[in-house]
């Protein structure tokens, strides 16, 4: 590359995007570790969006209307902390900057959502950002249908990498994004033909751009360096009436001795090199050093949005109070305040004439009065719409001829479903939830996972929640799935038990404002348990007594979801030979663990015999058979010790040794 | 659809397709449950593959280079079923097409590799065999080239439907398959238009055949009724020097009442529409009637290649003693002889001279004795091989220039990389390692768990497996995978905490026949701990005393893999105060579990304090920890409690305060 032909053409861009450049170099240099290329490779790009293209204000970075901005190769953290700094954005300081991978600093060495206002979303594993991506653009397309384009009127930029489009989640992004014809997204891919084990072409020979016009997108190739041409692309990418992919041919590392090479996607330290990268970019100043005047300019881009917002909030304020405040309502996540009453009434409903039903049903019940009450409430499943039982009669399907639809058809993506529910909660002002069969969270897992670290409350509806879904077999059972997803931090995983426990699940999920939830669900008919109205929320305590001994407690049954009907026959077995036996229904273990001392010693308390009931593997259980005053001789355990069975569901469950006899005979033979 | 034009214009084809439609409709009726439209569908197809195409000897089902055929559409199993059965593969007989979904039958609702010779793979989560394919395929090239094709020369098939290629893996797959041109995997796509949800319209839009083209693919489009037409683009396909997919247009459900429709593609067993659909075929015979001539000529389609098997037994004689020895011994997953020698040898290497290397260097210390003697090994990584360590110098880059190149570059595809191992594993004849960072399990995980459920001896080198991974941050640092992985069925899971243990984990790998083994393995260098050499390989014991109290033992440290040196410094504080102390290293959960009771209660026994350590979560812990012999009141853990954070790795453990001291000092609180 001829960087003085570079500097020579565009004098000014180019001391704009070295500050970038060397900002990353330094803070990669501090640190010691980190990944230097991408951000001097795209500084350019990222240069040319902000300054001409981003609509947003630096004073104000969670203006709703603001673009986004989503960094998929979340590698080149260092791209995102620099414009960030340099356009002014309150958190982010020079400090913080210099303190980049640090304990404590926002500075993360993936960028990570929470930790800095204009941080949209959490990256570094591949592909997330792209699909996140496709999230935020449709949520811009259902608020901007539902509230008007004077309110809600923006695009959603991603920047991604070689590694973002050969996961296969960027497939499932890309396609459904093409279907959608989300014309507020653009692309930008960093091709620049490295990858950590050398040339893309090692693994990868795609023609990228075929690929996604095959999708349905509208294709345009740039010289990344050249910052007019980056201009011409981005405005072409915007007028496109499809999503966009603009490749951006770029050399990563550019000025560096590791340039163009695998090496220079890590983290580049050596001093001399690193001075050498600076003079080739005619860089005098200092590390962490940007001039005043550069500074300056940066800080006048981060400004240009300021009169669009300030307009915004001038048209904002024009709306109804009653538009206003739901609008703030469903931005700040809290709840219409009818739905508490509304739960109740189902639930009372549901105890009076005790439906018989699968809580996938039940799920639907439930949605069926939220749906109405919960206008940010956007539903979707991944293809098994009526069996996961997810849409209700008043949603419509969200499509290029609906955008007020609100229930999406995700295809066979419970990946890319799991990712754009994360950007549609990013995105604020709507509330997925998603539905697919519970064992296919393996597909799901990643975006899953992101959700629980970033905090966003997204509902899954994983139906078929054991060997309860039959004859489909042993790929389609999950066995370890729940403790799987209970292993997981900051994620709720509830399992009902009948049609009550289902409508106050929904209750909890949505209660949340900070962490995901998955409901557990089954494909079989459960009976209704909870006969007896109570108005009070048993699933929001995580566990409970459901039913209790008569006469002398000798035994606790602890029982989730399809089983504690399973626990409640064999109670009565149990009882009938004289043997008082306690029901304890836990279709949350994690709120449980949360409640106090006091409330679990009253559930659980020490003496009993205790016998845990669940069609799936023992993994975990040992903290409530062993833990919480339990004893390990007086307690067991009968569900599943390996993988499932093709078979109809009764079989299975006898055919497992999951029944009330079993049950009631695990208890006798511990007494 | 004109059936009567179908039937009259090949009159003896259409009857032969009606079998498999008609054995469809049968079984799927019997079992009240299944997926009837797919194999209506596809029977044309499958009828031309059969007869003029697939080489494969009925009654040798095992024939090591018989052609493979993979039915990723799992759904569809009846398909295969009914082609098995037909063509007089021995162990599907009539009777268990008759039990099809019923408990104990080998016709499960998916295919399950196992239950019967000819299904070559457990299909059903969607994507899965056509990754699967890719990885046989590359098995193909790669013992085409080692053995000469007088031993291997064959094709791999692919049915693939539309939900396959919307799932992301599909992707992946068909990239690296474009990448290593495998020009002798052939996919099929079953292009109905139609998903559970409806049309496949709703969702993709995707233009399918330029999309495999983008990747490098043949592409070829056929009417899927035509078996003239048929029979033409599958010669052609074979000709072509790339992968290739076809494109095959058919109708699902063909001939029902459903045909064209979402409800075709699930079971239909309406009585009437059923007879009316067997009369629409011109088929007047009973349920599972399968007329005389019609079995005999299928089973002479099933004898087509018994020649071609005879011919290659013969050739197969002709090898020298020495080659047939090892073709056998690779096939049936046996060791070299002088493995275990060399493995003890390197241990002792190692305790001599006690390294202090990251665990991930120690496994490729092991990698480069073991890859020499095992020729069989097939290493890769998904663009982490420098970090992974999973190459060694003998085993050059498999590639279209080498195709006995035993290093595969993945790409950034955990997922279809785990999946193309499964292909390889049962493909037969080579072994299969793959490593990338063990967080990212989670974007392998859906092929992980079928491999767990096929029983596949595939080894996942996981490295950079805790915070100790630095600076990457909670992205990038698992703390849950650890429970994730335990808690899968017929998972080994490996956490070694030194070189000597790593190279004994990497024998245990290999001893296993019908169980994947994870490696879990520090990025961060380590002590060797294992200074005393011992010929027995420890970590085959699952857990074991790795430094006995001085004294009365009052304290027992149970640690895995980094944490062990963390434990054995706090032995040497606690020791200093006169506290005896024991460290218990359990490398392998599941191992332990499955020894005796009495050696058990050797390494536990009860009385002593215990503390484990790990710097994960603690679920599943419990059952060490209170459970064998273990009490609640006298146990603790130290560990992680939630998600990371990005600082270098020393400043986390401090940070999470797993350090020696803290477990001292958690000892001496409960002693």
């Amino acid at each position: 590359m001829d960087l003085t032909a570079l500097a020579t053409a565009h004098p000014d861009h180019w001391r704009r995007a070295a500050c970038i450049r060397t900002l990353t170099l330094d803070a990669v240099a501090a640190a010691n570790s980190g990944h230097s290329g991408m951000p001097m490779g795209m500084a350019d790009v990222a240069t040319v969006l902000f300054d001409k293209h981003l609509s947003f204000d630096a004073s104000a970075p969670d203006w709703p209307n603001r673009d986004r901005f989503i960094l998929s190769a979340g590698h080149g953290s260092m791209l995102l902390y620099a414009l960030l700094y340099l356009t002014g954005s309150p958190d982010m300081t020079l400090e913080q900057v210099k303190n980049f991978r640090q304990l404590g600093a926002i500075t993360a060495g993936h960028p990570e959502y929470g930790h800095a206002q204009g941080i949209e979303t959490t990256t570094g594993p591949l592909g997330q950002g792209i699909a996140n991506a496709v999230g935020f653009a449709m949520a811009e397309e259902f608020l901007r249908a539902k509230w008007g384009k004077r309110v809600i009127d923006h695009y959603t930029w991603c920047i991604a990498g070689d590694g973002c489009l050969m996961e296969g989640v960027s497939q499932e992004a890309i396609a459904l994004a093409g279907r959608q014809e989300l014309s507020r997204l653009i692309v930008m891919w960093d091709d620049n033909g490295i990858t950590i084990d050398g040339k893309v072409s090692i693994s990868d020979r795609t023609d990228q751009k075929a690929r996604f016009a095959a999708s349905g997108w509208d294709v345009f190739e740039v010289d990344g360096h050249d910052p007019v041409a980056i201009d011409g692309a981005i405005t072409a990418a915007k007028a496109s009436p499809r999503p966009a992919m603009i490749a951006c041919k770029t050399h990563i590392a550019l000025g560096h001795a590791a340039q163009d090479t695998a090496k220079g996607h890590g983290a580049l330290t050596d001093a001399k090199q690193l001075q050498a990268a600076k003079d080739a970019y005619g860089w005098p100043h200092g590390p962490f050093e940007i001039p005043a005047d550069l500074k300056s300019w940066w800080e006048s881009v981060g400004a240009k949005g300021r009169e669009a917002r300030k307009e915004w909030e001038t048209q904002f304020a024009l709306l109804s109070d009653g538009k206003k405040a739901e609008f703030t309502r469903a931005f700040a996540l809290e709840l219409p305040k009818k739905l508490s009453a509304t739960i109740k009434a189902l639930k009372k409903q549901h105890s009076d004439n005790a439906p018989k039903v699968a809580t996938r049903q039940a799920s639907q019940m439930a949605l069926e009065v939220i749906n109405p009450i919960l206008g940010e409430h956007l539903g979707g499943s991944a293809d098994l719409t009526g069996s996961n039982n997810t849409d209700t009669a008043d949603l419509g399907v969200f499509s290029p001829e609906d955008r007020k639809g609100r229930h999406v058809h995700y295809g066979i993506r419970e990946h890319g479903m799991a990712a754009a529910m994360n950007g549609m909660a990013l995105h604020g002002g709507v509330r997925p939830y998603g539905g697919t069969f519970m064992v296919f969270t393996d597909y799901a897992r990643p975006a899953m996972r992101l959700a629980s670290l970033m905090g966003l409350p997204v509902t899954y509806v994983m139906t078929h929640d054991s060997i309860g879904l039959g004859e489909d077999g042993p790929t389609h059972q999950p066995v370890e799935h729940l403790t799987m997803m209970r292993a997981t931090p900051n994620l709720l995983v509830m399992r009902p038990a009948d049609a009550v426990e289902t409508a106050e699940a929904w209750e909890v999920a949505l209660m949340q404002k900070t962490t995901p939830s998955v409901l557990a669900l089954s494909r079989q008919a459960l009976p209704t348990l909870r006969t007896e109205h109570k108005a009070k929320n048993m699933v929001a305590q995580g566990a409970y007594v459901l039913a209790e001994a008569t006469g002398k407690r000798q035994a606790i049954l602890l029982a989730t979801g399809s089983e504690v009907a399973i626990a409640m026959e064999a109670r009565a077995l149990l009882e009938a030979e004289g043997i008082g036996t306690r029901v304890v229904s836990m279709p949350c273990w994690e709120i449980f663990e949360e409640t106090d001392e006091a409330y679990r010693k009253r559930v659980l308390p020490a003496g009993p015999v205790r016998v845990a009931v669940e069609a799936a593997i023992r993994f975990g259980w040992d903290r409530w058979l062993f833990g919480e005053r339990g004893r390990r001789e007086k307690s067991g355990f009968v569900g599943m010790h390996g993988f499932g069975a093709s078979a109809p569901a009764g079989d299975l469950y006898k055919h497992f040794g999951i029944t009330a006899e079993a049950v009631a005979e695990k208890v006798k033979s511990l007494l």
